[in-house]
């Protein structure tokens, strides 16, 4: 058997997210059924986790297996044909039997873009969360400051949230602006539910003069000292790149 | 009666175009209606100019009349409650009865957007030509050059144009590029129909080695020389800023 990792490109959103669902249409579905039609047989992807309804990924991560002796192109270009505008293969690759997506994942690239025009923008209403009010940067980014290393994210997760652990690494939280635009790089170990949208709306309540600039800290120290939040929308949401 | 001038923002995905025309919805009939609704009586726009189908505006600057006594915001803030998301005003400005929007610009801003991944992107399928052969910027750059300063433009146009005369001033031509995607800047006093998009082949077509990069020159020079282009696509283009 063949172990294949693909890279995958998407725009979020027409989809109930990556996973497989009982409502709206997957990611992972779409893939899966273009990937049957070159295979011939079902085929079952397995990937570096999950992504919301409506958030982005420019370089999803997931494998399959298939004993098909075909050229690899067949994975990427030949399943491109097969794939509606809205979802890319970047890159196939063989893999050794042992790969993981999700357990070698060393660690994650997110990106959340946020624009701050006086009024709405057509040209990145899916893929920027609109804020009219200003924002202090200088006040964020010594906010973001506190994420860095490994805590306890438990009261930065979704109540939905299944996770064994709530210990998380965090190793760089990035914040630049260019014109209206601000956009948050967050690289971490691993994410529990939700966790990247409500970092980024913790943030922005900072950024507001809503909330105090320590106040990360302490829901890091005791996640039952209060609550965080709230969560950004997902369409400013995007995988950017999954590192192994 | 008040000369009101419109700041818009547009994507031109679903857009037959700007102007109003027998087939497709254009954005001036859909943001006429809209202003029909606020000032209750029929109102008619006169542009900067006109785009294409497809093609983007982030600036694009239109006037209309009216002796309705209500806010300036009543045709900002007011008048986006009443656009779909793909349209959207970002300011409205009193000028003076003899302001007009087509002959009293000084030059516009156009941004043509290229992707050049090995295979396609969905995030940006509606905003950047994708292009898959790498492009030679140097050759490119010197082919730019060229364009600058006033010059027929009558080989860079559509057999379709009724300018009367073919003479226009360009004033820039940058070309940059971040990883995978690259944006040619052209500012001028004013351009004939398609030619920013005649003039975006045209150097691609010198990046791609299919054309010698003098031949632009040649062109100007006498333009039945031979043809330019081919004609980028629209979805790649977007007016960025009308100047005053």
């Amino acid at each position: 058997m063949r172990t294949i990792k693909l890279i995958i490109e998407y725009d979020g959103t027409a989809y109930a997210g990556w996973q497989v669902q009982a409502n709206g249409v997957a990611v992972q579905q779409v893939v899966e059924n273009a990937l049957g039609i070159i295979v011939g047989a079902p085929v079952r992807l397995y990937s570096s986790g999950r992504t919301d309804a409506g958030v982005h990924a420019r370089g999803m991560v997931a494998v399959f297996r298939t004993d098909l002796e075909i050229p690899l192109t067949a994975f990427s270009d030949g399943l491109n044909v097969q794939l509606p505008p809205d979802i890319s293969i970047h890159h196939a690759e063989e893999m050794p039997d042992t790969f993981d997506p999700r357990r070698d994942a060393k660690a994650k690239l997110y990106r959340y873009t946020i624009n701050t025009s006086l009024r709405r923008s057509p040209l990145t209403r899916h893929y920027a969360w609109h804020l009219r009010t200003p924002l202090n940067l200088d006040g964020m980014r010594s906010a973001a400051v506190q994420f860095l290393g490994e805590h306890d994210f438990a009261a930065f997760r979704t109540s939905g949230c299944a996770a064994r652990t709530t210990k998380r690494r965090i190793e760089r939280v990035e914040i630049t602006q260019e014109h209206d635009v601000i956009k948050i790089a967050v690289v971490g170990s691993g994410f529990l539910r939700n966790m990247v949208r409500i970092m980024v709306g913790t943030l922005v309540a900072v950024g507001q003069g809503k909330r105090e600039v320590e106040s990360i800290a302490g829901l890091l120290a005791d996640p039952t000292a209060g609550s965080a939040g709230p969560t950004a929308p997902a369409h400013g949401l995007c995988l950017v790149e999954v590192y192994y």
